[in-house]
């Protein structure tokens, strides 16, 4: 079996949830698995000086546009979220700690956050909402509310965060396969490639 | 015959010499004919705030990895460019003086400007060589150094980059087909499925 793909998100990114719909098929067509890992835009735009797409004139408007264009597309459901961004770092400790104890229930855990704010509109910067989202695989909602603010948690998250933006990761999706980074969910037709074929 | 598909680029842009390489035969397909107009990063920069790749941390060092993966990917000889960016006031006014007399060479000037930058490694900021690459088409060198400095060409070229941002023209390649905006050579294939069916 090769090396995982890395597969670098932020929850809170319409990009990042079109690739989250597409990344394991693409990931097990070559026998490779997925590492989920969640980071926050917010850091890396400390990084890079960027600014989130609503923020920045022009190129705002034209992304409204070209999320749902992209999900049409790609022929994922979709829904602008009525608060948007928001701040997702709530949902990346939940994952987080929840990897620690069941990685399997953690990528569901991520795969059904991201479908509650994008698909179902739910406000998942809200502690109380990811509690729910949680509680619906079976995880205790109050083992989640405690883990949200426990100081492990939150040092581990920080740490995969940092990491993360360390090693180069400024965007999401932010896909790293064999130590080649690709970014954005439009880079999937050079990751298949290289999946196929190796370096090119 | 159906509307142009109106193409913008700026000369200095790897993604917009990809496109360039790959817009007329995508419009040939679908019967369109290609309205060549090149704008200026540098003016939509002032509009978004956005930067040049190469001053923004992280992402400038990934980009510079993408435009040779690209490239490859798309199986066009690339050289990047020594001094990179660079400004192509010279090479956009030349562009639309030409278009003025001969649209069709004007064409083949933007892309012979294009490929003195991107593969020949010509520097086209100098006025000199955008001269030098438009005697091989033969067009007077000295009109056209003439022409670089009349102040109609150069209001001509300010309204044209002024009005593509005032449509919301923020990068480059930016190509708009029957008024939808798509933005990057990573859009081919929804601007592909936009010709062939329509909106999507």
């Amino acid at each position: 079996m090769p090396a995982p793909i890395d597969f670098y998100f932020d929850f809170s990114s319409p990009y990042g949830f079109l690739a989250s719909q597409k990344i394991e098929a693409l990931a097990a067509a070559h026998r490779r698995e997925v590492n989920w890992r969640p980071m926050l835009l917010g850091v890396a735009f400390k990084a890079t000086g960027m600014a989130p797409l609503p923020h920045v004139p022009l190129k705002g408007t034209y992304s409204m546009r070209d999320f749902l264009r992209s999900a049409r597309f790609h022929g994922i459901a979709y829904r602008q979220p009525a608060t948007f961004p928001i701040s997702t770092v709530s949902a990346a400790r939940a994952y987080y700690w929840l990897q620690g104890r069941d990685p399997k229930k953690a990528v569901a855990l991520a795969k059904a956050l991201y479908n509650a704010y994008f698909a179902e509109g739910l406000d998942i910067s809200k502690p109380e909402n990811v509690a729910q989202v949680a509680r619906r695989l079976g995880v205790s909602a109050e083992e989640l509310a405690a883990a949200l603010n426990d100081p492990a948690v939150k040092e581990k998250t920080k740490n995969e965060v940092d990491t993360a933006v360390a090693k180069g990761v400024f965007g999401s999706p932010f896909i790293v396969v064999d130590g080649e980074p690709f970014w954005g969910v439009d880079r999937f037709d050079q990751i298949e490639r290289w999946l196929a074929q190796g370096p090119f």
